[in-house]
C-alpha cells in the first residue's frame, strides 16, 4: 500500500514530488507509459533502483509447464507468461565517473509528473554526487499514440555550478534480471532469461538486437537511435553484442551547458515474419521517428489526447482527488486499448506482469463499455481480436464436449491458460460477456459491417455453447448447472443468476442476428430453427428465487448456505483467499466481488425496482470487495437505489484502486478494469445511463458532496455531453443529428439548437445497506478532504 | 486386461501354467505375497523380464512436490509416495555361463502356484539354454505372517539330463531401475533412485544394505542370508557396494544332483530409530529366521492360514470360478493387513504402486468391516493407526478452519497428499466412515479396551469436525454444504445424502461414547453438553428428497441436473474421466461408483424398502462403474431387493475385478477394497447380513446358479458359521456363548447345542432395473462356465 505518496492532487495530472523508494514499484505502474502495443514501466531512465523492471509488448509471451499434482482430462498442460522484453529505455549517466544513483550521493529534488493532456512523463531530478558534482537532470517520455511502434525519450543534463564530465550510456538490455517473484498466486511466474539472441548490429547512433523465446519462438526486434546535442566536443560511440546495444556518448559539460539527447525507440515482433522482415520493420519505425522528430511527436501526442478528452472527459466539482483519479483512470484504460489493435487487452494492460500478463472477463465486462462511447474503434479491436480466436476458441469447446465457442478464462494468446478449472474454464460467463460487448458495440456504433465481419459469428457461435452447456429440466425450465460465475468465492453452482440472465441476451442477440441476415448466417451454418431453439432456451430461461427471503439466490441453493462469520474474521485475514481454503469459502454466503449486483446493472431490466433494492441489500451485507472488480458494481447500484453517498464512496475505492494501492498490489500493475469502473460509476452511476436496449436512458443524481458532473460520449454518430448537478441535468449535442434519450423515463430530443436542461426526480427514500463488519468502503465525506488522507495498511 | 490368462479353476489355487509376457505386470500384482509389512511383487527370481518390479515396506515413502499451476490456501505442497525398496527377490541364475532368462532358449514348462492356504508362491520351469543346457528349477516364495520381518525363497535346481554348471548370484538391490510412467492419473510417481547408501557389510552368506530415502530421511535396512545345499564342491562369496550385495554360489551339478539354497529375507525400517538400531533389528531377524528354518516358517505359515480360513472362509457352489476368485481375494485382504500393525494399509495393499501407495476411505470403508468379523485385530490395528495420526488430522481440520479432526483423503504417514481438493479434501466423508469402523469394530467384538484408549478419542474428535462442517438453516434443517460424497463424478455438493447419514451416525455415536464415559471424555474437553449438540445436529441431519420423482437425490440438486448422454457415449470413452472433463461430469447426472446406493447398503436402516426399491433403481440407471468401489455395492442392494441374478453378475465383478484385470490397472497393484467387497457380497449380500445396531441380522437368498453358500464370522467372541441354500439357512455356532441372531426378522438363538435350520423367506417380485447401455455387468449364467470366458478388451 502507498501509505505517504507524495502525489499533489491536481486535474490534468499527477505528480509526484518526493521519492519514495519502499513504493518505487507502485510508482513504476502508476507512471508506465503505454498505447497498448508498447508497454514502459515507469523505471528509472538509469535503471536502478528498480521495483520491477518492465518492457512489454502486447501478446509476445513465453510458454510456461502448468503442472497439475493431480491431472484431469482438459487441464491445460502449457500456459502462456508476459515477457520483459528488451529493455530501450535504459539511459546511465556518469558523472565524472561517479554512476548517477538516487541511493547515493544527495537528491536535492525529484519530481516526476504524468501529463494526462500531453501523454508523456516529466522527471525532473537536482542531485549532488557523492564527490560533490552537482546535476540537474530533465527526461521526458512518451510512448506514441500516433507512431505504434515507437517510443521516445528527451533526456537533458545540465551542471548545477561547477562544469561536470558526463558519459551517457544509452542501453538496451534483454534478459534483464528481475525482482524476486511473490508467493502470491495474482503474481506471474518469473521467466528467467527468456530471450534467446538471434542478431544484434550497430552503426552510427543506432543498435538494435533481435530475439527469439525459446518456447513459444517469437522473434522480437528492438532497436535504438539518437539525436544528440551537446557542447561540439561531445563524443558518441555505439556497440552491439547478444544481449546488449548501448551508444555511449560523453561530453563536458561547462556550467550553463547542456547536453540534450533525444532518444527514439522502436519495436517489432512476430509469430510469422521473417528475422529479416521484423529487423527492417524495427529501422523503418526508428528512421521515420528521427524524421519526425521529437517535438513533432509530442505535438501529435497531445493533439492525439485532446482529442481524446474532447469525447471522453469526465469533469467533477466538488472532490478534487477523484477528479484526479478519474482523469489517470481514463488516461490508463485508453493507454491499455488505444493502439492493441486486434491483440487482447490484458487485466493489468502493459504496466506490469500481474496475472501473467492475461485478459480475462473484465475487457469485455468493464473495458469494453468506456471504449464503446469514447473509443471505438478499440473497442472494435479488442472483439476483432476475439474474433480472431474463434478456431481456438471452437476447439476448446470441442475438447469440453460442446458446440459453439468456448473462449479461455485467461489467455495472451487464445489457447485457455487457466490453471484451476473451478475458478478458470467454468467461468462460461466470459462467452456471454463476450457477445454482449458485441451487442452494445454494435448498438452503440451503428457499425453494420462488424455486425456482418464480426458480430454475426461471435454471437452464433457463443450462442451455440450456451445451447450445449445447459438443458431443459422437466418443468420445461432451461438449467446451466455446474458453471462458476463472475464472484470468486463462490464456483461450480448451478443456475448462477448472471451467467443465466447474460446467457440469454446472448441467445436472444444471436437469435436476432441470425435472423437480420439469414445468408451470412448459413455460412455459419445457422439458420431460422436454430435461431428459434436459441429463443425457446432464453424463453424457459431458469431464474431462481428464494420465495422466503424474497430475494435473488446468487446460484440455486445459495442463500440456505451459511454465512460467513465475518465477526469472527480479523482485519488481517483479508483478503479471505489467502486465508482460508475455497472449500470453505465456495459453500458459504460470502462474496468476493459483485456477481448477482453485476447483474443489477447490466441486467437491470429483468428487475423489479423493489427486487433490486432487496437483492442490493442482501448482498451488499455479503460482499467483502477482495477483488477489484466489485467497488464500480457496487457503486453504479447503490446510486441507482438512491444511496448516493455510498455511490461515491464506492466511486472512490474503484478510481483510488491504484492510486491508494487498495488490492496491495499495484507494484505487478494497473488494475485497468477498475479504472474503467470509475467511468462506469460517473457515466452509469450518477449519471444514471442505460444502453438497454439500444436506447440512451439517464436518471442523474449527485452525490452530497459533488456540485457538478459532466461527462461526454460518443453514441450511434453523435457526440453528447452530460451536465449534471444537483437539481437538473443538460444534455447537449456537440455533433451528429438530432437523438432522443429518455430523462428518467421522459423522452427528450436533443439536437445542435442547443442544450435541453430538465429537472432530476427525486429518489425514494431507502435505509442504508450494511456492509461486513470491517467492508464498508472509506466515507468520502467524513475522510477526505481537498487533500488525500493517510490511510491504514 | 488379462485376455487369455493361463488361470486354471481351482478352490484353493491360482495357478498359471503357461507364461504370458504381455501380462507379466498383471500376474507379479496377482502373485503378489505380502504380511502387511514387507510387499514382494510376483516379480521372477532372476529380476527380468519384468513388468514392474517392486518390493514395499509398509508406510516407507518419499517426498515428492505436488505442484500447482494455480496455488490456492491449504492446497498441499508435498506428497508422499511408496519407494520400490531394495529388492531381496534377486537370484540370478547362470547355467554353463548363459543366463537364464525366459525369453531366450527354450520354456518347456512354466507353473506359478499361488497355494491360499500354505501362503507360498510356488514356481517350477524347466528349461533348455540356447546352448543346449537343462535345468529344472523350482523355487518357492513366502513372505511370513508369523514372523514379520522376514520372507523366504526355497530355491532349487537340477540338470534335465546332462551335467550342468551353475552359477547363482542370490542378489540385494537397490534403486532398481523400474518400467516407464503411465500418463494415468491413477498410476503413481516413479521416483528416480530414491535411496541413499548408509552402509553396507557383507559376512559368510550374509549381506546387508542400509539405505535413507534423500527426502523424508527414513531409514531402512535390508538383509539375506543363506542356508545351502550342493555337491561338495559348492562354493560361495559374497561382497557388497552401496546399492548391491551379492552371495555367489556355484556347483557342478550332474544328473540327479541339486543344488538347494535357502534365502531368507529381512526388511526393518524407522523414521525415528538409529543406524545400527535398524541394521541389528535386520540381523536379528535374519538370524532368527535361519534359526527357524525353512520348514518351520512353511508349516507356521500353513497353521496360520488354517486359523485364518477356519474363521472366515467363503464357500460357494455352483460357481467354481467364483469360489476361487473369493478366496484368493479373501487371502489378498488378509496379506494387505495381517502384519499392518499400527499402519496404514493401503488401497493397493503392498502389491504396487498405484495411487502412490495411499490408503484412502476404502479402507475403513470396504476392508475393515470384513477384518472386522475375520482378523479383529487387524480392523483394531488399522484403526490404532489412525487414532496415531490424530494430532496431524487435528492440525489439518484448523488449518481448513474447522474443529476436531480431519483425517486426509489420501496418504501414507498422515498428512494430505491430495493434489485435487474437490476430489480429495472435500471428500469428508471419509472421517464418518472412520468413526463407523470404530463403532463397527467395537460393537462386533465388543473390545472394551478400545473403546477408551482409541475409540471414543476418534468419534468425539470426528462428531467435532462434522458440528463445525454443518449449520443450522433457517428451517432448523442441519446442513453440510459443499462436499464432496463417495461418486467421484459429482463434487462439492450439498447435503450429500451418504454424507449426511453417516455424519449423523457419526454424531450419534460420538454422543453415546461421552455418555458412557464422561470422566475419559471430559480429558478431550468433551462434555454432556457437546453430546448434546452433536445430538441436536443428528436429530435434525437434512436428508434431500425429491418429491416429484419419489426418489432421494444423492446431493440436493442432483436429480435436477441434466442425465449423461449415455447413448452418445461409446465403450471406448470409458472410464468417462480419460475422455471428459471434470466440469461436465460433475454437473450432470452420472455416478461413477455406488453413492447414494452405499448409504442403501449401510445406513439401511434410514430407508424403507420402497424408497430402496425406488433409489436403486434410480441410480442403477445412472451407474457406468468407472471405479472398482461400486459392483460390490451394487450387489448387496440387488440381493436385498431380489435382483439376484444382477447381485451375482455385480458379485463376479468385484471378485474378479483382478484376475479379469476389469479396471486395465491391475499392473499398478490389487483393489484390496474390491476385493474385501468380494466377501461383502457373500456375507451382506446373500448372507443378507446386517450389524445396523449391533445386533446381527441375515436376510439369506442365492441366485440360481449357487446351490450352496457357506460363510464364517467373529461376532462378541464366538465363532459362527452360516450354511445358506436356496431354501434354508442353517445357523451353526462354532465357539463361544449362545447368541440370538434375527433371521429375516425373527429371533433365533443359536448355542452349541447344535446347529438351526430355518427357511427363507420369499422375496417381492420387482421388475429389472437397467443399466447405462453398454454398462450392464456381464450374464454369470449367460456367459460363465466352469471354465472363465473369453472376454472382450
Amino acid at each position: 500500500m502507498i501509505k505517504h505518496p507524495a502525489f499533489t492532487v491536481e486535474p490534468w495530472s499527477l505528480r509526484e514530488t518526493r521519492l519514495d523508494l519502499d513504493v518505487l514499484a507502485q510508482t513504476e505502474s502508476l507512471f508506465a507509459l503505454s498505447n497498448g502495443h508498447i508497454g514502459l514501466r515507469a523505471n528509472l531512465d538509469e535503471g536502478e533502483p528498480f521495483g520491477i523492471p518492465g518492457t512489454y509488448l502486447n501478446s509476445f509471451y513465453e510458454l510456461r509447464p502448468l503442472p497439475n499434482a493431480e491431472a484431469g482430462y482438459g487441464f491445460p498442460e502449457t500456459g502462456q507468461t508476459v515477457v520483459n522484453v528488451t529493455n530501450g529505455k535504459i539511459l546511465r549517466l556518469l558523472v565524472d565517473d561517479e554512476p548517477f544513483d538516487v541511493r547515493y550521493g544527495r537528491l536535492l529534488a525529484h519530481e516526476r509528473l504524468l501529463d494526462l493532456r500531453d501523454g508523456v512523463l516529466r522527471r525532473s531530478v537536482r542531485w549532488i554526487s557523492p564527490a560533490g558534482a552537482g546535476i540537474r537532470l530533465e527526461s521526458t517520455r512518451l510512448v506514441s499514440l500516433t507512431q505504434r511502434a515507437v517510443a521516445a525519450v528527451l533526456y537533458q543534463i545540465e551542471p548545477l555550478a561547477q562544469p561536470v564530465r558526463v558519459v551517457v550510456q544509452s542501453e538496451l538490455v534483454a534478459n534483464e534480471p528481475g525482482s524476486q517473484q511473490e508467493p502470491d498466486p495474482r503474481a506471474a511466474v518469473t521467466l528467467d532469461a527468456p530471450l534467446e539472441s538471434v542478431e544484434f548490429h550497430h552503426h552510427d547512433a543506432r543498435v538494435a538486437l533481435v530475439h527469439a523465446t525459446r518456447q513459444s519462438k517469437l522473434l522480437m526486434a528492438a532497436g535504438i537511435d539518437h539525436v544528440i546535442d551537446g557542447p561540439t566536443d561531445t563524443q558518441l560511440q555505439s556497440e552491439s553484442a547478444p544481449d546488449l546495444g548501448r551508444v555511449t556518448i560523453t561530453a563536458q559539460l561547462a556550467a550553463g551547458q547542456r547536453l540534450r539527447v533525444v532518444k527514439f525507440l522502436g519495436y517489432g515482433w512476430s509469430s510469422q515474419r521473417s528475422r529479416p522482415a521484423v529487423r527492417d520493420q524495427v529501422d523503418a519505425a526508428l528512421t521515420a521517428a528521427r524524421h519526425t522528430g521529437w517535438s513533432e511527436l509530442a505535438r501529435a501526442q497531445r493533439a492525439y489526447l485532446d482529442r481524446f478528452w474532447n469525447r471522453a472527459d469526465v469533469e467533477i466539482d466538488g472532490d478534487a482527488e477523484l477528479q484526479q483519479a478519474v482523469r489517470v483512470a481514463l488516461f490508463h484504460t485508453l493507454q491499455a486499448s488505444a493502439r492493441a489493435e486486434e491483440r487482447a487487452i490484458p487485466a493489468k494492460g502493459l504496466t506490469g506482469t500481474g496475472y501473467d500478463g492475461h485478459t480475462f472477463w473484465d475487457t469485455e465486462r468493464f473495458v469494453l463499455p468506456v471504449l464503446t462511447y469514447t473509443v471505438p474503434t478499440a473497442a472494435a479491436d479488442a472483439l476483432r481480436w476475439r474474433h480472431a480466436t474463434l478456431d481456438l476458441a471452437r476447439g476448446r469447446a470441442q475438447q469440453l464436449g460442446r458446440r459453439g465457442a468456448a473462449f479461455p478464462w485467461r489467455t495472451i494468446r487464445g489457447q485457455e491458460s487457466s490453471g484451476y478449472w473451478p475458478a478458470g474454464t467454468a467461468a462460461f460467463h466470459i462467452n456471454a460477456d463476450i457477445a454482449d460487448a458485441v451487442s452494445r458495440y454494435q448498438a452503440a456504433a451503428d457499425d453494420r459491417r462488424f455486425e456482418r465481419e464480426i458480430g454475426l459469428e461471435l454471437l452464433v457461435e457463443t450462442a451455440r455453447l450456451w445451447g450445449s452447456l445447459g438443458h431443459r429440466d422437466t418443468d420445461g425450465r432451461f438449467r446451466i448447472d455446474g458453471v462458476t460465475g463472475p464472484d470468486e468465492y463462490s464456483a461450480i453452482a448451478d443456475n448462477n443468476l448472471y451467467t443465466n440472465l447474460i446467457a440469454r441476451r446472448n441467445l436472444r442477440a444471436a437469435a436476432a442476428a441470425v435472423e437480420r441476415h439469414p445468408r451470412l448466417a448459413a455460412t455459419f451454418q445457422a439458420d431460422l430453427a436454430e435461431a428459434a431453439e436459441w429463443r425457446d432456451a432464453a424463453d424457459n430461461m431458469l431464474i431462481p428465487w428464494d420465495e422466503k427471503l424474497a430475494v435473488h439466490p446468487q446460484s440455486e441453493g445459495f442463500t440456505d448456505h451459511e454465512r460467513w462469520d465475518f465477526e469472527n474474521t480479523s482485519p488481517e485475514q483479508y483478503p479471505l483467499l489467502l486465508h482460508f481454503p475455497y472449500f470453505d469459502l465456495y459453500r458459504k454466503q460470502v462474496v468476493k466481488q459483485a456477481d448477482l449486483v453485476l447483474a443489477l446493472h447490466w441486467c437491470g431490466e429483468s428487475f423489479t425496482d423493489e427486487e433490486k433494492a432487496a437483492d442490493f441489500a442482501y448482498y451488499e451485507a455479503l460482499t467483502v470487495r477482495d477483488s477489484s472488480l466489485s467497488a464500480c458494481t457496487q457503486a453504479v447500484m447503490a446510486a441507482e437505489l438512491g444511496h448516493l453517498q455510498l455511490a461515491h464512496d464506492y466511486f472512490a475505492e474503484a478510481a483510488l484502486m491504484d492510486l491508494h494501492d487498495l488490492q496491495h498490489n499495484t507494484r505487478d500493475g494497473l488494475h485497468i478494469a477498475s479504472l474503467a469502473g470509475a467511468w462506469i460509476v460517473a457515466v452509469c452511476g450518477f449519471g444514471g445511463m442505460r444502453d438497454h436496449n439500444g436506447h440512451l436512458t439517464f436518471n442523474p443524481h449527485l452525490p452530497a458532496r459533488l456540485t457538478r458532473l459532466s461527462f461526454r460520449l460518443l453514441f450511434r454518430g453523435r457526440r453528447l455531453k452530460v451536465d449534471v448537478t444537483d437539481t437538473h441535468a443538460t444534455y447537449t449535442l456537440l455533433d451528429g443529428a438530432p437523438l432522443e434519450i429518455r430523462h428518467h423515463g421522459n423522452p427528450v430530443t436533443i439536437s445542435r439548437d442547443g442544450p435541453r436542461t430538465v429537472a432530476n426526480a427525486p429518489l425514494p427514500a431507502r435505509a442504508a445497506p450494511t456492509q461486513p463488519p470491517g467492508r464498508p468502503p472509506l466515507n468520502r465525506c467524513l475522510e477526505a478532504g481537498p487533500s488525500r488522507p493517510a490511510r491504514a495498511a
